[in-house]
């Protein structure tokens, strides 16, 4: 196994939480270091021990019904093994979601992620960005003004077209800022 | 002092909010209800009394640092002499926010009016909302897609002209919504 | 299918879980109306149709890791179907949750359930309870001191040990507070 | 102005949460590391000073009410000023409250320092604890079962009987955590 930085444990529904996880890898590619994208509602034991050995995880789902989508939650109940003996302590986390409308409350997902990672002990890094000067608009970062972790919005077409590039130039921020940090 | 029967408990830094509140507070008179506004910044005891006759209380207060305003929390630390006795038990409660950005933490907003509520033993009617389909359009109901209470979101601009017709027209649907539920 | 007042929606890993969501119904029982318990880890059509039928539903789940467990955040997603057509609009909503420490993240699991209930546009009751004078103390109701929902701690023992009859006094107090409210 | 490694801004009501602060002061000497002790609802210019010099800051109120105290949410709105210019980014961050309950909504405190902290785009660091074994016992580390940050629990005695041992030792332990991070 090779040296993996930054591990994005994500899961995606129809393909658009997805496209902001590649956002965030390549950010981390371009902040000089090395990303690796695991799709957690298909972990293989070798994914695991690539989370074991990163410096920083990232965690991503689509909000469903408020909240983390189940495929996401049973991998977080999963990580339990790894609470136990505090296996991903002092490891740096960080986390986004993506969801159909504005809020429609991401927020609660991303504190579910925060919840979820210092019960790890891990240390989180949020987007480390002010919101857009023009709330909403598709090609701003941060548009959805969000600190904690990046939140994205799709609309009901195919992941190609959304969410619009604002959304993933957030990511890739994010995805750079975490990798910068971790030196 | 007349029967009130929906009571809006609101602080507004610049005004964008208090446009939200009167919103609502038109809904519940759609609604067939008397609604009486009550600024907590400068809150007199004869509006304490109010707030003890109405059936329900709606409580806002614009987002600042991804909490509800201290003006709003002073008001909130105040209302623990209700707390001691339960005065407020079996009142619905509601709640709105309204800040610069789409999200900008308004979910925390949000949450800390139902955990105030819960605490005065209230019961919490939500906006009862589906998303609106065209996410962050300025003249859509419910663009923001919150569900728990009213998101509005203002530009720097005065408040005449922010929040937009859509945060406005949620807002008082969702007063119409308090007032058709404590027939 | 008869009728059914209030329906309990629970999942339960180890029989804890389970504990309180039966206690929950006989404080019901108690409070002249009918309930139902559903573990919605193995929820059938009919199942979900008394769901439909119910005046209220109480969600429940143990805390892994942070927020309600797969198994029932797996329920939660499954339940977008009547979130579509809002089938459970305006039907009252309480939770409980359960797990091995006081604290331990429950917060987030209750939040976690009115967020869920509000994007039904469901209406919250909490345990319109206040905290117990004796914090912890195990045959004191509220010892851990909630009002959104019920917190119940339970060591790691079988589950005819643990959780404490404070806490079991607590759901079905909160059942009982449910039952009246639905008249 | 000498040097700061660790800021605590703090706000007690009735000494108990400045007991909190004071044990973090301590375990952040312990950890070889100077720590700065500020009452929040009392800033002076200079103080300001100080936490713009400091490494990490860490957050401490009580929990009135179920959010943090109205004097230290008027210091966070305070902040915004730093938030402008983002004077803060890249600090360290952590949290703890105290309220007369085990639980008492504690965690929607601490969740409100993160949010404030992820506004400043500071880093945040959690209690780095497991649970106590022995839920609630006054004198175990962590024995209310918090990562996010310190929960402290206090009866309503004068501030030298409580918080008890347990509670002001995990308080040291996450100050000399902090401390040892920021090397």
């Amino acid at each position: 196994m090779s040296t993996v930085d930054v591990a994005v444990a994500y899961h995606s529904g129809y393909g658009h939480t997805a496209k902001v996880a590649e956002a965030l890898a390549r950010g981390v590619t371009l902040g000089g270091k090395k990303a690796v994208l695991i799709d957690v509602s298909a972990i293989t034991e070798a994914q695991w021990l690539e989370l074991d050995a990163a410096k920083a995880i990232v965690f991503g789902a689509p909000t469903y019904m408020g909240g983390a989508s189940a495929q996401f939650k049973q991998f977080a109940d999963a990580s339990s093994k790894r609470w136990f003996t505090q296996a991903w302590k002092d490891k740096f986390a960080g986390g986004f979601t993506c969801s159909l409308s504005m809020s429609g409350d991401k927020y609660s997902t991303l504190m579910y992620f925060v919840t979820l990672a210092m019960q790890h002990s891990m240390v989180w890094i949020g987007t480390g960005m002010l919101p857009s000067a023009i709330p909403g608009a598709a090609d701003q970062m941060n548009r959805i003004g969000s600190s904690i972790g990046v939140m994205a919005q799709a609309d009901n077409v195919p992941a190609e077209q959304s969410p619009p590039k604002g959304d993933l130039d957030t990511a890739q921020a994010y995805g750079e800022r975490i990798a910068r940090r971790i030196d």
